[in-house]
């Protein structure tokens, strides 16, 4: 996908509220800035902090390089039901715990002229942000998810828009230079190159998937494994008393479906076992010990 | 409609072509001008002119104060079948017959930063064009398409917009003051309130229907009446022999499906019976005399 496709297959999903077409194309013709990433419906987990008490949000547009969300009028309305929920975690879902509001475009009861002044207003605070980033990196769709990008910067941190579209791409974040990866999980490799027995790059689909039901909590700190087969979980579990888990410690590379469609491997942070956790809810509990990781290339081989 | 609903409705309808919305969005976020009115999606009527040899057109963006079109890529193309072509008639057609051919925006092979600059290139053209115009009059929603404005014009012009959203209203730019009018035609009043006989105001539809197959030609000039009924079109015809007509000018305000929906009635000229023609047709025929005429109000009445 080059930027020319990325762009308009954006603002061509901006379609579920009366204005929102108008303010959103109107945005980004305004602010006219091919370097500043934009994504639209974007799922929003803000923990705690929502106003409406709801963790989950949709923004109609997402600046993930600043961390900025926009809202037309209200926040979309999420139904309680389960299945909508479930539907949802199979989703890129970008973390927004901790930071500011979405700023909101009200267009209900304002005129035509209020709104464009408004937007006016919008795009300047927008502009504003970028030029406070002193390491502003402008956007650049072809080194963006790409292993090469993520090796140059040494370490990747999960509060930034950290992603790959295969997890063979992952591994080679890792020291590795795999062309395929089929499994869930892949051994680690230190900076070294020297097996890191103690580490597995872990790809887990975090919502119930296959009999399997992982779950990342909304604060994003802590992952539950699990098996909807009671035999299975049991099992499970009893082995890790027994024996311990030889590898404590995970690179987790979410399984999300991102949203223009297609697969994504979201880095969510490194997470360890925690014996206490696993023992009180008798499944494998997973808690964040890190949101960042180094990365490195592979070690030339020895000759 | 307030201007509000009208602008981000004339938006929503851009979905025809793959970068019509990005190209259309951006072009009108970027005149940034609440006084230039736009039309998406117009028909309109090239005469000769048109190069691929159709005299119809679909047009992307249309600003009938300037009498500027753009087009994203190639034009849209009709299929030659009748019932189309039918169906066109029924719409709202501006005449575009010696115009200026459509700007053109490229969105095939071109990159994003292109059409960016290309769309640059377009705006600046169209400020120009505002620019150039001694006198123009910023858009009002509320003032268009309203009798009051066209009475204070003091004259219309078929070449410009000109069109009521009633029979009465047409009537009232005319020396009448009616609330409702249902019949196909009005009698004229002259500018001093005298009935002039010799004239008649003409909501026609120019196109097939209830019987009766009216034609507007391709370049505007000629009018033709008649009924799909043999006999009715062999009386019509030999009442004018014999008789004549008694009312041989009509000011003609076509009945038309706007764009939005809703009916309008489009003013086109002055057209006066050509015995000649009509004649060597077998149908009544009138052709254009004006493309404009004088507007007024009711004369005070007499205490």
């Amino acid at each position: 996908m080059d930027i020319k496709q990325y762009v308009t297959k954006q603002l061509a999903r901006t379609k579920t509220k009366k204005y929102e077409a108008y303010v959103i194309h109107r945005i980004i013709a305004k602010i006219d800035d091919i370097g500043l990433k934009f994504v639209t419906q974007q799922y929003v987990n803000r923990g705690e902090k929502s106003k409406n008490g709801k963790k989950f949000a949709l923004t109609d547009l997402y600046f993930p390089q600043l961390g900025i969300h926009v809202e037309v009028d209200e926040a979309h309305h999420f139904s309680a039901d389960a299945k909508e929920a479930d539907a949802m975690r199979t989703r890129d879902i970008v973390s927004q715990i901790g930071g500011d509001d979405p700023i909101r475009v009200d267009t209900a009861n304002t005129s035509l002229k209020e709104i464009n002044q408004r937007i006016d207003s919008v795009v300047e605070t927008i502009k504003a942000a970028k030029k406070s980033l002193p390491n502003f990196i402008p956007w650049d769709i072809k080194k963006e998810y790409s292993v090469d990008t993520y090796i140059a910067m040494g370490e990747i941190d999960a509060n930034k828009d950290v992603a790959l579209r295969t997890s063979a791409e992952v591994c080679n974040c890792f020291g590795r230079n795999y062309k395929r990866w089929q499994k869930g999980g892949a051994k680690h490799l230190d900076e070294n190159g020297h097996p890191d027995e103690n580490t597995i790059i872990w790809f887990p689909k975090l919502y119930e998937n296959d009999g399997w039901i992982n779950h990342l909590s909304d604060d994003e700190t802590r992952i539950t494994e699990g098996s909807v087969d009671q035999q299975k979980q049991k099992q499970h579990f009893e082995d890790f008393l027994k024996t311990g888990i030889k590898a404590t410690r995970r690179i987790v590379f979410a399984h999300v479906k991102s949203n223009l469609g297609g697969v994504m491997y979201r880095f969510r942070g490194v997470y360890e076992v925690s014996e206490e956790e696993t023992k009180k809810s008798g499944r494998l509990v997973w808690l964040r010990t890190s949101t960042t990781t180094k990365t490195y290339a592979k070690k030339p081989e020895n000759k």
